[in-house]
């Protein structure tokens, strides 16, 4: 059993509790989060304590750290876990900021730190990912990631959340890089407000379409929407020399109804946690494997940074209008 | 170019009209119905003259018949032109008695004539059956039949369609016959009044579950409704030793609209000509093989009565609750 | 916290008990086996101790029993458990005998006992009992059920397996009577040994067709395959005057393949524990319920009789190759 | 009765050929060929007289041309067709040069000039588009086209087609504008040679993305490439402020065949003339409509101008790899 502390008892956090508490690995020691009942609310559930960031660090018995806290605290947290010497398993973004996350990116060079992009662990992506490194559809030529939100989240959230790039599409920059094989290098980023002008109103945009292009000329398009009004559309096409592979969007159940207007399946998947359960179980399930060395962090701190690099890229092609240059240090 | 007569201009007539204009090899010199209103109507639209009867079947340039006269007629006309040396397509049934049909067997077992069993030429229909002759998915062991009407015809057509079974469920041992490969042994029909009372006041059902047994042991099961509620519902599975291959229902168009109910498809194709338009103009290729000699006849006389007698049998069923042998002259 | 205990720590019993563990209201302190060695097993897994019978039953702190043993044994515990009071979770079927099944009805009327037909708990078969509940497609007319195995058993299975009509279509059985919402009055079973001759030789089928009808003329087919070749093949469809509601066959994910042979979905689920997971996950938590007095059982011991008694009367059929009356105790 | 004439015998006016003459309303009198080989040919094959291109405009019992000539006799033929006061059915583009054709666009105002863009006329794309205008989804936010050929022609077709963007693309260009209700006011295109490095010798791309921005801030991808693999890959899907609507591809037939596998359809339609063959049936029915005068030209010649002209600012951005604007008379 591989003792572990969670920092952040948000909704997120509560999620990696439930998963952690259901692994036979792993024991789930401390709760810290600056809001102290939602900390005692989920160590009470979970049974374990509530611990403090500045004991848990120094703490020999905890070889784990699972950071779910604010995103400003992530970098930070990440330094201090690593320096105790725990496996880290950090939320998504490692920092708002760019050259800060760069400058950090040398003492974190060895750190067993795996950044928690959790589509990458979703069942149909995974099987996607392990299609095209199969081999059989061929050479992969262009991509294409639908990424719609079901509704737009509060202003409040909007004000605090970075931008959409860097809060929503970051998600996607991640999935280009890792089903592309190789990161891009430049990048055009179209978007407006079409759902809701006080998303408008923030500096934002609640709608984007983007085109990245590798090295060797792969093309991906990026479709992103803060509102679907049909459910959580999480759709991804790899179109190969051979043939095209694709996940679509999971139902809610196989049921279909069929009467006079045709046919109607089951809606599909509305809610985040819902969608991605199995990827944030399995994200568990990877922490554990790191922990007892069974694997490497299959998503780096250089990955979290890339993803970074490349949201700063679009931002400034948001604002120009035109092709921009995008620079990865590999 | 091959002369040939129809003779029928009802709803079924027309659409061999039609598809015989199209067709480059046919030309349709006359058109022939007791409802000489009709047959004037249907004769300007093609170009055709009206004909009679009595001149039809000696006329020694006519070298093919299309019957799609009432069922009364079908076997007096089937055997004038098959004495007057002409090619016959006849409609489905060949008559609605099985002594009757029997009795004209010999006479007719030369008879350069082909029963319109519309659906054998359905191109998802003759697909399965091709892919099961291909042999790639083993052996065929059972076969589901599900054909289910739009909606129930007027009680008036129900008093003179011979009863469901001999009227629409005869399709369906004609494909079963096919598909199965061998005739069946033994049946058991069910049959109930779900739908609409008004049938069951004609002393017909419009319901019926149906279970067929060849001698090898092969199963197949026939479910029939007049009323679908969801347009024209005709599909197979055939469950084969290396898995299943279906024929599913055909729709409208390829729309999809996606909500927060879930996916919605276009609604199912709804109209039997429709449905089967594809099917009626391969019947008249299929007679255009047979004046040219290119094609023996699909589907034979023969198979016509061997329908008729499954239906008989599975009347007899119906009646007795019981399992119900049927007796197919090879 | 309910306190339970696991009677049979064989496939099934380990499921459930890594079910048990995870749910939050239960806390499974006893496992028990005639295999010590399976006992012991699990029980170091989960934490719990191991048992013995003769304990169990009279342990005032055990709220509930979960009998997983072996099918000669179910009788007897439901009897010893409900003497001591205990909320029961028995698997299917209650016995292999309806007589002695009867003879106990009595004794049992008022014992909270949940018989484990587990695909009432499916996700898509419960959201179609839903729908039906619901109203909207109308009232249900007939009904198709397909159940049909991956792959055979070992004849050692098969020769203890009290037949295929109790050992796999008494799920269906009960999927009828739970689905029409009333009890067959007539069947007819077909059944023969098209997948494997070794297990005709033990006098049992591998293939079945069954027709089900109820007083008030529903109709409901059945029919069933020891070996599908392509997966776990379990889909109902529910014909009603509106339209037609139907749960189709899960697949792995939602990978599709799109090459010049067309599209290729991944695999259908082809093990029962993977494509009923969520459904022995669901029934934990109703024993959970039932515990907290939140739920009365969803599957009585009258429901589990009931299954047993179609099963008996679909032998009977099988045997005279006719009609048989069903006669359920209602 | 309309008399019409075809200018050119090639492979879409053979097309036309065939569907004109199961036309009711039509009557194919006159072909006209560079190639009089071919031109004797259809005319044999169809009824109709081989004609000359210099009596055919003067002709006055021919009401109606159809243009299916070389793409560089297009904008001539138009001119001289509408000055002998015929109905024109011209094949895109209308020109290869947007100067000249935009200099004819005043002479061509008010001719009855329908220019063949087939996808408007497909049923998918039809439903889609009435879809659309129905309003039920709501407002249009985002287009997505996907049109992708099954194979790369012959170098030599690449060496005349006037490269991708005008051959190809043109259609989705008309699409986009048809769809989107107003025309884009800047353009971005990205283009590569990732199928065959003989098209890239030959300066032109095989692989294109491109997204396009009209003046209210509607977007619409469009993705291209000349091999496919899987067959004619033309897929739309429509954004809406109340949901999706989309078109996807057609298969073969519905045959399904199911296995250790999974689930596999039959192929997707691989070739244009099966792809679109009701859509260019559609077109000969509107043409019918035209000469009829029930009906305005649907797709007149300044949409076929607009459509190059963004064909145009498509290369200019393909080679400047940045943002262009679109200039488009209204």
């Amino acid at each position: 059993m591989f003792k572990i502390a969670l920092l952040g008892a948000g909704r997120i956090g509560q999620i990696h509790a439930r998963n952690a508490m259901a692994h036979p690995e792993l024991e789930l020691c401390s709760v810290i989060d600056v809001n102290s009942i939602a900390a005692e609310a989920l160590a009470h559930q979970t049974g374990a304590a509530v611990g403090t960031v500045d004991k848990v660090f120094d703490d020999p018995a905890i070889a784990g750290i699972i950071i779910a806290s604010s995103t400003d605290t992530h970098l930070d947290y990440c330094l201090r876990a690593h320096a105790g010497g725990k496996a880290i398993f950090c939320e998504k973004p490692v920092d708002m900021d760019l050259a800060r996350a760069r400058a950090a990116a040398e003492q974190l060079r060895d750190a067993r730190l795996f950044v928690g992009f959790n589509r990458r662990f979703d069942p149909g992506f995974a099987a996607l990912k392990a299609h095209l490194d199969g081999g059989s559809m061929g050479v992969l030529e262009t991509l294409q990631i639908s990424s719609n939100d079901p509704a737009p989240p509060p202003v409040e959230y909007i004000r605090h959340s970075g931008g959409m790039l860097k809060d929503m599409t970051i998600h996607d920059f991640d999935m280009a890089c890792w089903l592309l094989g190789e990161p891009p290098k430049e990048i055009v980023a179209w978007g407006g407000c079409l759902v809701d002008p006080a998303i408008g109103e923030q500096g934002d945009i609640d709608t984007a379409r983007i085109m990245l292009r590798t090295a060797s000329g792969k093309m991906c398009v990026i479709a992103n929407s803060r509102r679907s009004g049909f459910g959580y559309d999480q759709r991804i096409e790899a179109f190969c020399s051979r043939g095209l592979v694709r996940a679509g969007n999971v139902h809610e159940t196989v049921l279909e109804t069929w009467d006079e207007h045709g046919k109607r399946s089951s809606p599909f998947s509305n809610f985040f946690l819902d969608r991605y359960a199995d990827a944030y179980c399995a994200e568990i399930g990877h922490f554990a494997d790191m922990l007892a060395r069974r694997a490497e962090p299959a998503i780096s701190y250089a990955d979290g940074v890339n993803a970074l690099a490349i949201a700063e890229a679009a931002m400034e092609s948001l604002r120009s209008g035109n092709t921009t240059a995008v620079c990865i240090s590999r």
